[in-house]
């Protein structure tokens, strides 16, 4: 309790003196990273100071003209006419700017995220090669919603989000079973059909990972909130989940209905990761493990080549345990061990980008929440970024009441307290081959602004609730289509 | 406007003075179903009636003993202590009783469709044979919710409900696109994988089935409620819903994904149907199709042999029609005449059925609303009668407000303007074969019901909702299991 003690960084002890250079990190890569979240950020962080100077203008006859000119300079766009008209009698609507500013930087950063994810559409087809050639004909991941996750796949693996099959973020890492063993049919259907990505009596897997998370500087309070900050329950409700879909898979499909399942844990604070590697049964326990930040240390002062030979040799040993974790079962196929070492040294470069960018743990304040706005719905798959948004994946309020209440309470502290609004993007994805999907998209966005308003009427009431309803084509990449901004 | 016009009976003109008897009539069908409907009903409508004399008895120290008595004799059960125990000092519980009793009566009516589900096991089985002998290898029919139309399978199509693939009703018979989209590729994944009913190489197509109604004696009041109860409009928004799933199945799974689709009209009044039978290139217009009532009367002096005749000739004629419903694609192909063939035929009886007990038309208080509870989630497939229940199939209120909201304004009148609460049962299904999957489908229950309450507060409060929460596995006949009443 209390402010948490310092503690030695976990990858890089010579912290805070001296920082760590790993000798596998990307260091380009690293420099791209940062260019792309510092540019991201900035929008956000401009408009507060823009609002500042904005109140102290004469309110005069020109206070639109200024605000528009001003907002140009500022910020690179202006705003609707219709927001700064009037300003010039009732001063300048500071909550609709706030708001109108805040979608802005948002359209901006999906624009410039889809741009990335284009030009990266070779790497994810090599990287969905990479994995079928590591015997899996799908990727399908589940993190948990949690802000700190949201750039799981560009900063934390390293690997392009599109070469993933599925990929949907759930309180607590609890994905639903029903639904996934939908997406495994739609999988095998493809094979047996399409013969894409391969054929079905190739014997190629499905592979299911989970992805839950703890904070190593305050285990206590900056762990998983859906789990109540306690990292072994995190961790085991996940596997749960994974043994359920694992078990429904094969008692609903029985013979040759084979899945791989993976869990991975998240140091927050660090971004190292923590890879429970299955044995050769496939079995996956939350006591067997091997801890990056560890493997950072242990291989920080190798070379290339041993370095990569200590992280094959980890994970070949890890199943050799004789603790908790013990397996009779050895270690797991070959393309099961490749695939750990990938995701393994990819993560390298993120230790190595969070100890030089924030002294090896995010201060203590972005441990906390600082999200920009909260995105309701299916999410936008264009911005991958650690805590720019608070997520809560949902269809309807009702089913999932508390993910949205959690998101209102966190803005309350930090908006609604300093009298600004809560921003609120819904958003979400419609099948373009279905006749009708995206009228029923655009009325599911419009159904579920309207019983988040009824949810929160009070705040609603205040003028404290603004939203933008967005839609989306199924394909990756589809342009984002803005229904309306209330 | 006012009371309605009495018109001619479309199938039996020389109703009222004389009935008609159709020489292809199932009598033994038409006793037994008799019997069945008059059971049901009998346990509903003793309630009332019940509950008047336990309102007289005198509220002494016996009066709990006097009412689990005299339940015991009227209804055939007693009910739990807690519900009569403390009646001397209070009085009756007379709401809950009769929620109770509902309940009650529900329960044995399931059971005892159940157990005739059961014996029609083969029925079902051979009527799913006689379905791919037709070249369906699945079979999957949205009816509007309407109570009306609640006995379509056994009673107006005169088919085991099991022999169908799937069978969900809609308000408007406005099915989901994206829902059937799944049903279709987990159709093809088990004939692919297993054969199942038949292999993917075979040719034979899915068969998806719209059923909407309207009202011949009352059109412009007694129609779908959902379509303003204009039936052109209903079989018109039928059609668009059938053609984007078959468009739907073409775009998104192209080569070889045949469908066909049929619209087909109920009226409510007679229960005669109207088949729009499809060309040869499988389109179907609203203008074009065989009223069942005219065929009754036009079959209805000959010997079996020619009507069955008759029957094929006016399937292979309505294509060559030179009207609106104009087309140049000919005759549909042999099986989808054959399984039209086989419904009017079928319904033959029912128009018999209604002519016998019920003059030809049901009663106008029975033509409106006289249900009996509201069931709400994946309903009960085990009771299938006309107006037993309002049903609103959802799994979230959110998505289905209206829907709910028109039964309890139809149960507002029916009970409540009486002192009588509203017996809702909500009852989802589980796949069992998925772990979790039960406990998820008594969470939705629960969640549903707080939903309920919380959206009409103000008769939950004048404790006006009583609610029955089961769940039931996936195969069909398994155990309705309780998992509460509040
Ligand atoms: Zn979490
Ligand atoms: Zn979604
Ligand atoms: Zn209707
Ligand atoms: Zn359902």
């Amino acid at each position: 309790l209390g402010t948490p003690q310092p503690v030695a960084h976990p990858a890089c002890p010579s912290l805070p003196e001296r920082r760590c250079h790993h000798p596998l990190t990307n260091h380009e890569a690293n420099r791209q990273l940062a260019y792309c979240e510092d540019s991201v950020k900035e929008r956000f962080d401009r408009i507060v100071p823009f609002l500042k100077e904005v109140a102290a203008l004469p309110r005069d006859g020109q206070l639109g003209d200024r605000i528009q000119e001003m907002a140009q300079d500022r910020l690179g766009h202006g705003f609707n006419e219709a927001l700064v008209n009037d300003s010039w009698i009732e001063g300048p609507d500071l909550k609709g700017l706030f708001a109108s500013a805040t979608f802005e930087a948002l359209n901006a950063a999906t624009k410039q995220f889809g741009r990335k994810l284009e030009d990266q559409k070779d790497d994810a087809l090599s990287t969905s090669s990479f994995f079928l050639d590591c015997g899996f004909h799908a990727v399908d991941i589940s993190p948990c919603s949690d802000g700190r996750l949201k750039g799981l796949m560009p900063f934390i693996f390293r690997l392009p989000p599109w070469s993933f099959t599925y990929r949907k973020a759930y309180a607590g890492a609890l994905f639903d079973v029903e639904e996934d063993l939908r997406l495994w049919s739609e999988v095998e259907l493809r094979r047996f059909r399409e013969g894409v990505p391969n054929r079905a009596d190739e014997g190629s897997r499905y592979l299911k990972i989970a992805v839950y998370h703890g904070s190593s500087s305050d285990p206590h309070h900056e762990g998983c909130a859906a789990h109540g900050s306690d990292e072994r329950k995190a961790a085991e409700a996940a596997l749960d989940r994974l043994q359920a879909f694992r078990q429904a898979v094969e008692n609903a499909y029985c013979c040759g209905a084979s899945t791989d399942i993976l869990l991975v844990g998240v140091d927050t604070d660090t971004d190292a990761i923590r890879v429970h590697v299955p044995d050769a049964n496939g079995d996956v326990s939350v006591h067997r493990y091997i801890d990056n930040a560890y493997l950072y240390q242990e291989t920080l002062n190798l070379e290339r080549d041993a370095a990569h030979l200590a992280i094959y040799d980890a994970i070949r040993s890890v199943n050799e345990t004789d603790d908790w974790g013990r397996t009779t079962g050895g270690e797991p196929h070959d393309g099961m061990r490749r695939f750990v070492a990938n995701l393994l040294i990819n993560n390298l470069s993120q230790i190595d980008y969070v100890t030089e960018r924030y002294q090896g743990r995010y201060p203590a304040e972005i441990i906390g929440h600082a999200e920009r706005y909260i995105s309701v719905g299916d999410g936008f798959e264009e911005v991958q970024m650690r805590n720019l948004a608070y997520f809560a994946h949902l269809h309807t309020v009702e089913e999932n009441t508390n993910d949205l209440d959690v998101g209102i309470k966190i803005f309350r502290k930090l908006n609604v307290s300093h009298g600004l609004p809560i921003p609120i993007a819904i958003h979400f994805r419609y099948d373009g081959r279905v006749p009708g999907g995206r009228e029923r998209a655009v009325a599911r966005a419009q159904r579920v602004c309207h019983a988040i308003r009824e949810r929160h009427s009070e705040l609603d009431e205040q003028d404290m609730l603004y939203f933008q309803l967005t839609v989306q084509d199924r394909p990756s990449g589809s342009e984002i289509e803005e229904v309306s901004q209330a």
